[in-house]
């Protein structure tokens, strides 16, 4: 129902159309913008433009950037014989964020699931090959895709493509979270940490 | 930390000053914003400026409207004699949604919070002192404004300043949340609704 007039309600709308914002939170975003001097909202406005215009794939590891090659990939402090491979930019940002991982990246844009029919052509499986390939010093793949049914079965592809290629290739660990509560633990969970304990004395 | 460039990094952080946006959000609305088709992206962002270009308050009652009048002043089928109370246009919102208010609203803007630096020249009273001044037809005033401590001291204030007109003045009724619990609630409202018990027999 239109109360406020069009402007108000099409921006309602178009704010609702979003993930996880409902009705309600759609109504307080948009006053709270129009509530906004205009050189806010106009900046707002035009980060919305720019990060669709701007945005491309690094060539190289296919993260998002502004740039063709992203910053990690140009960096000079970077291991590059080490790829990470991730289902998405979010996951590498992740990890990036433990400032523990020196290699590069490899970002999918996905994972295998054929109940959502994307399979093997529809994310960056052929780049990563092609990369591996064409590149002598790789020494470790670690795969990294989330620990979950498309993820694992997205990384057991990758091996299997990549396993005639001399390098060592790793999958990060499956344990308890640091921090959690082994009673709140899934038992899947449980038992990997188990096979996967390490000596510590 | 600029994990994807300038362009996204500067989106995440504009929807992130948005309220009830935190980082995590703002960082999964950014990334469904460039994942969406140029065009939507583009009615997205003209939304934005056009709702805070377009937006103007009704000459008559305040609502946020595209025109100089609104579309309820402007209506033919509204009862003029009866004014409506309500801090925000949300408020009238809500009470337009119950389709049992046929009269004209009065928008305040706000409500009297000394604590917060709101005096009764910052919302819209002087204007609903002439509005009702220079109007012989006006019945009735209904105090709606919210039934907490700003919203009765306003509702107060305004009750003193109107009542050398010859108006009925009434307040929205105090009482139990149709639905709820009574157990839940608090002290004052079931004293209330008491209070305001009515004959049904």
């Amino acid at each position: 129902m239109n109360f406020y007039g069009n402007s108000l309600t099409i921006l309602i709308e178009e704010l609702a159309k979003l993930p996880s914002i409902g009705n309600k939170s759609a109504q307080r975003l948009a006053f709270h913008i129009i509530s906004l001097p205009e050189e806010k909202v106009l900046s707002l406005s035009s980060a919305i433009i720019n990060a669709k215009k701007n945005i491309k794939h690094c060539s190289i590891c296919h993260n998002i950037s502004d740039n063709d090659i992203c910053h990690i990939c140009k960096s000079s402090k970077r291991n590059k014989n080490i790829i990470m491979i991730v289902e998405d930019s979010r996951d590498m940002a992740a990890y990036e964020r433990t400032r523990e991982f020196k290699g590069l990246y490899h970002v999918l844009h996905g994972s295998i699931s054929p109940m959502h029919g994307i399979g093997p052509d529809e994310i960056k499986i052929k780049e990563l090959v092609t990369r591996v390939g064409t590149n002598d010093n790789i020494e470790e793949i670690i795969l990294a895709t989330n620990p979950n049914v498309e993820g694992e079965a997205t990384a057991m592809y990758i091996v299997k493509l990549l396993k005639h290629f001399d390098i060592k290739i790793s999958r990060i660990a499956h344990g308890v979270p640091v921090g959690s509560d082994l009673e709140y633990i899934d038992e899947i969970t449980l038992a990997r940490a188990l096979e996967g304990r390490l000596k510590v004395n």
